[in-house]
């Protein structure tokens, strides 16, 4: 993936730092572990609002992925990294050791000797010591939980998933308008208030995973998890021929100021290692990868020449660096393979693929699940966290839920199980291309199968016609299986299936995955999700369009597209819109309404408290003092 | 609604006619009446698809709602408008008589006095004689369908529906591997075959409606109902300053080139009967207005002084001109108005509000449902048909659902059957902002209350927090409704709620509603619906580039985003594409495994015929003479 620019690169020049328009940066600490500082947006409300006599709110703080980069406060320099956020309760928790680590080869950034590596542009900040578990002990979030513990991590993400309702409280007054909309959690629990103790408790199940590799303390945590906010990922990668790696880090940030909750680093080809050091070093969020892509460089692009012995150096390589999750095909199984024959798109994972042809040309099993207990060896002393990829998930939606697919899915669950007898964090991968009445049983099977371990899906698109729109045609099925219960949406760009995203494609496939998620949120009934979808709507019925702009998902497409049709300042305080002028507007008529019915007595307020359907009654029976009703 | 552009505009200079690459219009005649000709986009394969071992299909015909603008054989001109189609069906049916007609006045056009109004660029092709029923008569499809008669406009939706499946299954042979995938209509009744006997019954059962005023016989017949395909709406309409009346016919056109079924003409300020008068003589598709838009014009936007006269007249002025349904918010009534005092965007429909205002100042019952009979007696004239307006609709998910809504909702149940005893067709309008999880009740109450009369939505959309994406936000919403039931899709701009859609916002509101009703009818399991999606699939896992984009719903945008990273014409034949590489293709390994199955004799063909449970069954049992299994 690139971006298709061909603007000057300047040292830090290409990275995006200013704060969204409408909103600051703000932190809340920690009670459990003081030296938490969790950071959340806080939106602020124009004069108007404080002004208005419907809106309780001056501001609203809304979750927040894009880390210091949207902190004035912070200086940033992509050549020294991000500060260190977990450090100090690693090392607290005493169980982990420094160690001098795997020495880096020539191989690991796809040149087969060092004069040629040495050339390579490397990330130039102090590394920090590399850690791992110390013999026999197991660092990951998961081992904690079930020994009871309550992580700072746990503390973190608790007070992250709380969006400040806290704070809501203390503004909402009497001037709140709205009912109360229930959601339907399809199965979910979503607590009306997230204890770091519940944190902890649904991470002991399964249900939920803090993916965070100690060796990168630079995260802030986050957690993936059907009882918590639905979460998105954005994909990055290197590209052979555009980026530079400053602009590889800048795709990073630019896709988390936009709302992506953690990153893939998809990249291919040369310089693998060297960029994913700048990626991990100056990430907030967490990074996931397929390892399998480095492991095919690291023997020249043969899939034959795969083996057991360069996959497992590519995972401690990669450990050891920081990625927090891996993307391992290990449910792809020489009994799955031949069902593929018969589809219309055979198997269109890439790391599926692979591991379907070094099976067929080898005849043997899948090494990543012959040697699956071995990997969680691995994964254990890092607290690098399972994402058990789907390598036959259906690229087309005749393939959907097809015996391939949940043949794979029996394995999963099967490989889950052995994972967590490990105490590793365990995620789980879906399609993909899934017609809509299909994706219902995509969840509930996954939930079945895999003991309730968080789903991470593609999309699904929901049908094949629509290249060029795929985020489109993926972000319904991403809305529909998050509702479902999916805890983490990985996006798809408008360029999917036909090239490479640039800038705007990364926003729009950002910004359409935020819906998604954002919606699934709402209709499960989260209970601070409405607070925005609420706040919005009091803006827009009283033409506060600074605050519509303030509070919307992108306030600066928001506002290009008002300006577009009226750019005027004062347009920005119209109580109307372009859209139907003054004569037609129905906020203002309706606004003139709910007046009219104040002056003649029929106080909108008392109607308000009294309950509407009372009052509404009354009005029936009565014919009111207001209406004299007559129908025909 | 105005396009932002400033390019000069000629004559017919801006109206759009070359077909959509890939395809030519083709026609299929009738057989009951002969002279109906019903139009098709036929998309043609490449050569590659005709060599390819996979592809049963030579060519794919779609369903095409761009009228005569896409047929190079048609010679456009917007000054004489389009030709009739139905002219000899109406008149051959003799229930009709020509008369004068309504004289126009000055204020149709919003002035006071015939000078000003003389200035007006007129359409200036002949006007047709106008007609109405015979003393006693009623020319509407429903009451024609009552009595039994198929008419030539229900042969013509049935070929049009069928999607020449009879040319699909000549065409398919033993290629085909995709399986068969069952759909699940959520309680519609979908035929496997769609036949012109089908259709009277459906539309005498009030299922389905074919908006087609006996005065615009230029209109190609469409069929709006849960048990046909999945349709989709435009809206447009003047603007105060930026449109010439070309560029309001261009609008139409460029809607209905990407797929708009009907389109809306929202029109208000000055100069409507004139910019009306253009589109319907030069539109192919049914037009829908609100002529409560055009009544308060004629009184000066003075929303007191409206009048069942005023409203009565104009009705007439559009009925004679040739609209093929109105939206009447009949279903605004006294009693629901306080229900709105609490909601937090109160009403948020144009016509919702412009009425309830009228009742209030009046403290009188809304005098379109007072008048409701009176309205049917003149619809039944001309083939109106209502599109029962929802002027309680939801303007944010926190009022979705409510007593407001739901009481509006039950009184248009009570006016659809009154239509019916008149014999009158109806659709019913619905919202607007609704929370998934809400989405499902709005149909079956609907259905239940409405008598399974056809529904037809705005969206709805899913939050209210992404303003500049609200094509998105309301396309998940109605890939769902339609695929719940709804017959008909208003789509949404991503301008929405901020400003004026340009011709790209509209391009992209029209995609993303095809998107919806075309998942929908996916889902559904509409038994033609899939050729399309597995065609364009394994055009693609044959990397035939040329027939992905002439398959795509827009093959402009697929080329276009395919161009900007691999712009080469070789590219186009590449057995790759950039987002992966050569080395990485999923697509070209999973080829590669079923070529390699193939040369050690496993068959593929052999496998496919004999059905892949089977054969996967005895590979996994018998080890198969390919694969030795090793399981861990």
């Amino acid at each position: 993936m690139a971006f298709n620019e061909n603007e000057p690169i300047g040292e830090n020049a290409r990275i995006t730092t200013e704060p969204i328009p409408g909103s600051r940066k703000v932190y809340v600490e920690g009670v459990m572990h003081p030296d938490i500082r969790v950071p959340f947006r806080r939106i602020e409300l124009s004069e108007a609002a404080k002004a208005s006599k419907t809106e309780p709110l001056s501001h609203l703080s809304v979750y927040d992925p894009s880390g210091p980069y949207t902190d004035p406060d912070v200086e940033i320099n992509v050549r020294e990294g991000l500060a260190d956020v977990r450090g100090t309760w690693i090392t607290a928790r005493e169980d982990t050791e420094v160690y001098e680590g795997r020495t880096r080869r020539p191989e690991d950034d796809g040149y087969r000797t060092e004069d040629r590596a040495e050339q390579i542009d490397r990330f130039p900040g102090l590394r920090r010591p590399i850690r791992r578990a110390k013999d026999g002990a197991n660092v990951s979030q998961l081992h904690y939980a079930r020994k009871g513990i309550i992580t700072a991590e746990m503390e973190y993400v608790a007070i992250r998933e709380n969006l400040l309702r806290e704070e809501l409280r203390a503004n909402i007054n009497e001037k709140v308008r709205s009912r109360r909309v229930a959601g339907n959690p399809m199965g979910a629990s979503v607590p009306d208030v997230v204890t770091a103790e519940f944190v902890r408790d649904e991470i002991a199940k399964g249900r939920a995973i803090i993916p965070a590799n100690i060796n990168h303390p630079e995260v802030e945590p986050m957690i993936i998890g059907r009882n918590f906010l639905v979460k998105i990922n954005a994909n990055i990668g290197n590209s052979a021929v555009t980026s530079s790696i400053e602009e590889e880090v800048e795709k990073l940030v630019w896709g988390i100021r936009w709302g992506a909750d953690t990153v893939m680093d998809l990249s291919t080809g040369r310089n693998i290692h060297a960029t994913r050091e700048w990626i991990i070093r100056n990430s907030p969020v967490p990074i996931g990868t397929v390892p399998i892509y480095q492991a095919l460089e690291k023997v020249g692009g043969v899939v034959e020449d795969l083996s057991w012995e360069v996959y497992r150096d590519t995972l401690i390589e990669q450990a050891e660096q920081g990625v927090d999750y891996f993307t391992i095909h290990a449910g792809v199984l020489l009994r799955h393979i031949p069902m593929t024959a018969t589809r219309v798109t055979g198997i269109v994972s890439r790391g599926g693929s692979i591991m379907a042809k070094w099976c067929l040309s080898h005849h043997k099993e899948n090494f990543l699940y012959t040697h699956f207990a071995e990997i969680c060896e691995i994964m254990k002393k890092y607290d690098v966290s399972f994402s058990l990829g789907d390598g036959m998930r259906p690229g087309c939606t005749a393939d959907a839920n097809d015996e391939a697919q949940f043949g794979e899915l029996e394995a999963l669950g099967e490989l889950t199980k052995i994972a967590w007898e490990h105490d590793i964090q365990v995620m789980i991968e879906g399609p993909g291309h899934v017609p809509m009445h299909m994706i219902h049983e995509n969840m509930t099977r996954q939930l079945e199968t895999c003991g309730e371990a968080p789903f991470y899906t593609l999309g699904p698109l929901i049908t094949d016609i629509a290249p060029g729109y795929d985020h489109i045609t993926s972000g319904v099925g991403a809305a529909m299986i998050g509702w479902y219960g999916c805890a983490m949406l990985c996006y798809v760009t408008p360029k999917e299936h036909l090239g490479l995203p640039n800038r705007d494609d990364v926003k729009r496939g950002v910004i359409t995955y935020r819906i998604a998620a954002h919606a699934a949120d709402l209709a499960k009934g989260h209970p601070a999700a409405r607070r925005r979808d609420d706040a919005l709507s009091r803006a827009r019925f009283e033409f506060r369009w600074q605050d519509q702009f303030s509070l919307s998902l992108d306030p600066d497409t928001a506002r290009e597209y008002h300006d577009e049709t009226l750019p005027a300042q004062a347009a920005k305080t119209a109580h109307f819109c372009s859209m139907c002028g003054p004569k037609f507007c129905s906020m203002k008529i309706s606004a003139d309404v709910r007046r009219y019915a104040e002056e003649q007595g029929m106080a909108a307020e008392a109607v308000m408290k009294a309950g509407m359907d009372a009052k509404s009654e009354e009005f029936r029976t009565t014919g009111g003092q207001l209406y004299s009703e007559q129908e025909s």
